[in-house]
């Protein structure tokens, strides 16, 4: 299906605009009359959209799955997200705001306890705190800036986790963890997961790494050893450009969302901190582009944190900065999320997400507001994430008709 | 999916009517109350059956895909519109109203004009005018009965447009254009797709047509060569009596849609010019068929001339004359259309098509009428397109249980 989309894709002028409240489905609360956040938010400007705008839900990757951040926007920009695989290592390099090149192969890692006879003694060091993972970052960064012909950049997370990257010619991301995933094991080698040179030379690299940073650490305590999973390299997706014609940007905040939308060929313009800030930073910029994603992140935040007045504040905040958006015009707009995250759950789930897709020829579904309610009756009925672009790219008059 | 639904089909005596009204789906109206052409339309007897009927919506080829008439009757008649492909020209041909043979080669074409060194300067001859083309395809034909062991029928179109059908030995549609695609350019040679004998043959007549072609046509102006474009053969589709061992009838009547039906191994029948004619013609056939498509053009005409009064009345005029075809006693009837073709876009468009399915045990809806409002709420829920055979069958009795 994939092909024949994008054989139909037609050029125009139209504007595009994919506003993510990341985590913005969520369930009724017992404890607010059974209303979700985003019934429970006063949206004057969205209430004003509603009527005129197509209402329906999305199911980000499969019914019953929920999917992380990174399935949850390949998804909606396009790609099937079981097919698109995007190695965690990546996606945490990009969560960390690591800028990936080709060829780069990135893996998550921390620090660990061995004993003296090297077997782990502790996974995560004793959970040492953020301040320390810095120290200890930079103190294998001085003693370990390259192996072989690789470049390593490291960066630190929060406490004990870190991300590694190589950079380096000849690198791939099949290759095996240097983790047994468990206590009362030693660090096993990596070795190459396809017969094939660099794979190889990844594995040789790991190994040396991990090798090398256990003598670096040798007289720190807890933390005395490292351990590396999920390598994965940086993967070529085809990009907004080549497979839809559109000129694509991204406002985002947060790094990995930046990451996602370039690994699909946007470029990512500076956002600023709110969506006042985005939506201002999209209207300058307005010319230049034909699609904007524009990710607001407190939604998600709050949803998390189980806090549904924050999540409602959140929401409101994104509508009373709407009009700045609005006035810039755009001829197709549609607000979603990438997943839900009810509050009650304190997490990511499964649930569908509404989607209010406003657009000249959507197909007003009269309406009165745009919530997870409303959504279950609405015209678009249930879309797989992956398929929202061609309703956008369709409602923007840029899909040829498919056969005479 | 395709093969275990083959499996379980049984037979006996029912009767299925699958009645599409082309282009039946369209968007709420601002200038009328936000009203659909089926919710303005009166259709008393419509509403007669719709609380007693399921409804739901059914999608043609996938999300944001507008469909052509093909795709989207291919995928009404149980094949999946993406992998059963029926060649440009092949439709080009059913619409004209030519037969198609098994082994038929058919192609788009168009008179053009080349200067003196063979370059093409106009590819459609100043749009000449539909008489001028038939004047023109009048002289081809004389000048060009065969080529090789090849016949040529051709059959003029509107303006420059005509259809060059090559039926002989051995030919094939793995074929190149013979068209530039644009003006100041020579008319390119076509060549076979395929290393295969077949296609190097038909890329053979096919120069040779377009060569002598310009000879025949060299005193004349503007139009003094052709195009030819969508080369494609006959294809083969498995038809009603071998998948669904049912004997089904077409009653349609424009040809492209006898064609296809055709295609899908129908036996097309008389069918008069209006709704009352093709169910008095169905109804006089009754006993010699299971299946009846009867297909109705004027909803989605009025629709491509943004006309919604005219769909109105296409509508009311169908259901005038339903109690006819109700008299026949179907045991399951179907309504529903190819595609949507709301009239304020004037063409044809991706949204979902409302379907009403009535039948013993289809389960009532209950719902006051049948229109896209109520369809969205119907238990039928969104199907694709090419499921909805299965639904007709089961609802005739017409499947087997699958598994023990």
């Amino acid at each position: 299906m994939t092909a024949v989309l994008e054989s139909l894709v037609l050029e125009n002028p139209t504007k595009i605009v994919l506003l993510v409240l990341d985590g913005l489905g969520d369930l009724p609360s017992p404890e607010r009359a059974g209303q979700t956040p985003l019934e429970a938010a006063r949206t004057p400007h969205l209430d004003r959209l509603a009527p005129h705008a197509a209402l329906g839900r999305i199911q980000p990757v499969a019914p019953g799955i929920t999917p992380g951040s990174g399935p949850g926007h390949l998804a909606l920009f396009g790609y099937d997200p079981v097919e698109t695989s995007v190695g965690r290592g990546v996606l945490e390099a990009l969560g960390a705001g690591l800028e990936l090149q080709q060829g780069d192969v990135a893996a998550r890692a921390n620090f660990c306890t061995v004993d003296a006879s090297g077997t782990v003694t502790d996974r995560r060091a004793g959970r040492i705190a953020s301040e320390e993972c810095a120290r200890l970052v930079g103190l294998l960064e001085r003693a370990l800036p390259r192996i072989e012909d690789v470049r390593l950049v490291l960066k630190a997370g929060k406490g004990h986790r870190f991300v590694a990257l190589l950079r380096g010619p000849g690198l791939a991301g099949e290759v095996s963890d240097a983790d047994p995933h468990h206590e009362g094991a030693k660090v096993p080698q990596a070795h190459a997961l396809a017969s094939d040179l660099a794979a190889e030379k990844t594995a040789r690299i790991v190994n040396a790494f991990t090798a090398k940073a256990a003598e670096a650490l040798g007289a720190e305590r807890p933390a005395n050893a490292v351990l590396m999973r999920g390598l994965s390299a940086r993967p070529h997706l085809r990009g907004y450009r080549e497979r839809f014609k559109l000129r694509a940007a991204a406002l985002a905040a947060y790094p990995m969302y930046r990451g996602v939308a370039q690994l699909a060929g946007m470029d990512v313009l500076p956002a600023g901190e709110t969506a006042a800030d985005a939506f201002a930073a999209a209207a300058a910029r307005w010319a230049d582009h034909d699609f904007f994603f524009i990710h607001v992140k407190g939604t998600d935040m709050a949803g998390e944190d189980g806090d549904f007045d924050a999540k409602v504040r959140v929401i409101e905040s994104v509508d009373a900065a709407l009009p700045a958006l609005l006035a810039a015009k755009p001829d197709v707009l549609c607000v979603t999320g990438d997943h839900s995250t009810p509050a009650p759950m304190r997490g990511h789930s499964w649930h569908p997400v509404p989607v209010l897709v406003w657009g000249r020829y959507c197909g007003a579904d009269h309406g009165a507001r745009f919530h997870e309610k409303a959504a279950r009756a609405g015209s678009l009925g249930v879309l797989a994430s992956k398929d929202l672009m061609a309703v956008l790219l369709a409602n923007a008059g840029r899909l040829d008709k498919y056969g005479a």
